[in-house]
């Protein structure tokens, strides 16, 4: 879990900005046909006959991972699939990612190349081509910037704002355990700090941590969906919190929304992981973040198809603007939804 | 030159990161046909025809600008000019850009729109759709990524391996003038931290601080190239230094080169500051990098097609591998190049 002090250490500044791209990638192979000119140029080429998805997200040191107990290689793969999953959300296939990194003198070649075995992994479990980058100094710490691509037919695509009144809210797998794990893996942060020779026992928390260090994007969904025969009338990823990404669906869709508290689909680990840390699960549910799942409406008459498959989980319906944005509690109480996500910006107290 | 302390602030933490991204981007509008979706859900949405091109850079504070003498407003302008050069040097139009930044809470709300007002020329003046990015937080200065996305029919498309043994080696525009432009300002800098009272009079070094400070890149150049018929072998941008970037195109291409010194284009201002500064004014073409001109080779039947036009300077000519790549000075002497062009990882002296 902490970091290992006897890694080997080949300084970055003896290899130079060329030799450092090449090196990192000089295993990554080209996946797709779409891709015609991948690294090694002033810019990729690529072909495509559908449309083209395009997204963006940077992963900051300090702010979005802590190298004390998220493993390089972990976070390189993390860093994909933040990227993947927007591409996920839009119903569509991704197919190419570029990766740039501004790293501080402080890493060593051997920590970047762990975080590009983390990066090749994914992409070879994904199916995707890596077609670029930048590579770069920084004054301190790592950053991460992903820019994912995908394809997808045009009636295919989901946006954000296509949700109708009396649509069905269904999720993906289940919601909290990202957050949840985060917060062992900082109790266990502050443990080892007190006494670095304490050997803490994770296994009761395993799919937690797991779903917090090394999370997967949601790649079989909208293949699920056209297997399925259903369109979903908007999508959005889940990366900010149940809440949050609800209240982005109502808002550019003009509708508003009940969701059932007991709809939520929770891990038991998580429910008793609440339990020890005495906090309510579906505050968890609603404010966690970085799940990744994906959040989408469908009609009624697509209830049918969907109802049986174990993947996915009505949670609520789309009601009029005017009813506004209601959880329904077990007690039957009908309270306010507010976005209580995450907020990168608000909880720095950088410089 | 220097900031101004009275500036306005509003603290980001007030507004939240999707507060920010509408507020920033919300006069940004869409010019292209070819971007079904821009800002606004998991990812943009693109339709096009041709082949997509590709290109991502990282610019960070402290390693690629130096606040103190960058005003904001430039830099975004040549955060986006960095990478549309990229696109143009595929020989390719340039369409939408993603920006993402990273900033600490040093910067208030102002700061970021100043960086904005330059990303928003920058897209008007180039035709250019902001389609995307992200915001988030740091723990140490600002960070901007860009990635840029063009179009081209396939056969217009240049790549860096295409050079042919005979081939006459093109330069756009004046060269090295971006990196003078740079030590003057390191200078004053430092005459200010001596004496904050003295005004400098900067008006002869006009042109240099221009190249440096507010670059254009050269979306003229493939248009250009169409109408005078010409299909480039190869191409390449100069943003490392004009030897660098030959070594890319010979090593690619598996040619070598004979460059002219004498035929270097310099502006008349650069000379007379290398005179002034003692520095030799060959040495800061080659190496100085910054410059965002174009490099390509054609084939010399081309040559009575651009032999008349302004913007085009023939500096060379392509040899066999084997005869390697050199300079011929203006006494005659063959002398063998070397890259040192500005290299971002060697430089820095980071955590």
């Amino acid at each position: 879990m902490i970091e290992d002090k006897n890694q080997p250490k080949t300084s970055l500044g003896n290899l130079g900005e060329f030799g450092l791209i090449e090196h990192l990638t000089k295993n990554f192979d080209i996946k797709h046909s779409t891709t015609v000119k991948g690294i090694g140029d002033d810019a990729a080429v690529l072909d495509f006959n559908k449309k083209v998805l395009i997204s963006t997200d940077l992963l900051v040191e300090g702010i979005h991972f802590d190298l004390s107990y998220m493993p390089l290689k972990h976070l390189g793969y993390k860093a994909i699939m933040v990227n993947l999953s927007d591409i996920y959300a839009m119903n569509a296939t991704a197919s190419q990612v570029t990766v740039s990194i501004a790293v501080s003198n402080r890493f060593p070649l051997e920590a970047l190349e762990e975080l590009y075995e983390g990066i090749y992994l994914a992409a070879k479990i994904y199916n995707i081509d890596v077609i670029g980058g930048d590579t770069t100094s920084s004054n301190k710490g790592l950053l991460i910037s992903v820019t994912a691509i995908g394809e997808a037919e045009e009636d295919k695509i989901c946006y954000r704002n296509g949700a109708k009144v009396n649509d069905l809210l269904v999720v993906t797998g289940d919601i909290g355990a990202a957050y949840m794990g985060l917060q062992v893996l900082e109790r266990e942060k502050q443990v080892f700090k007190a006494n670095p020779n304490n050997q803490p026992d994770l296994d009761q928390y395993n799919y937690l941590i797991e779903r917090q260090l090394k999370p997967e994007a949601r790649k079989d969904i909208p293949k699920l969906l056209a297997d399925l025969e259903v369109q979903p009338t908007s999508m959005i990823d889940i990366s900010d919190g149940l809440s949050s990404e609800i209240m982005h669906l109502c808002k550019q869709s003009e509708v508003g929304c009940n969701l059932f508290e007991e709809k939520i689909p929770l891990d038991p680990q998580l429910i008793s992981v609440c339990e020890e840390f005495n906090i309510d699960s579906t505050t968890i549910a609603l404010s966690g973040g970085e799940d990744y799942e994906l959040l989408f409406t469908i009609s009624q008459d697509d209830y049918p198809k969907i109802k049986a498959n174990p993947n996915l989980t009505v949670i609520g319906h789309m009601t009029n603007a005017s009813e506004g944005m209601h959880l329904i509690t077990r007690g039957n109480e009908k309270v306010e939804l507010k976005a209580q996500g995450w907020n990168a910006l608000k909880n720095n107290e950088g410089e």
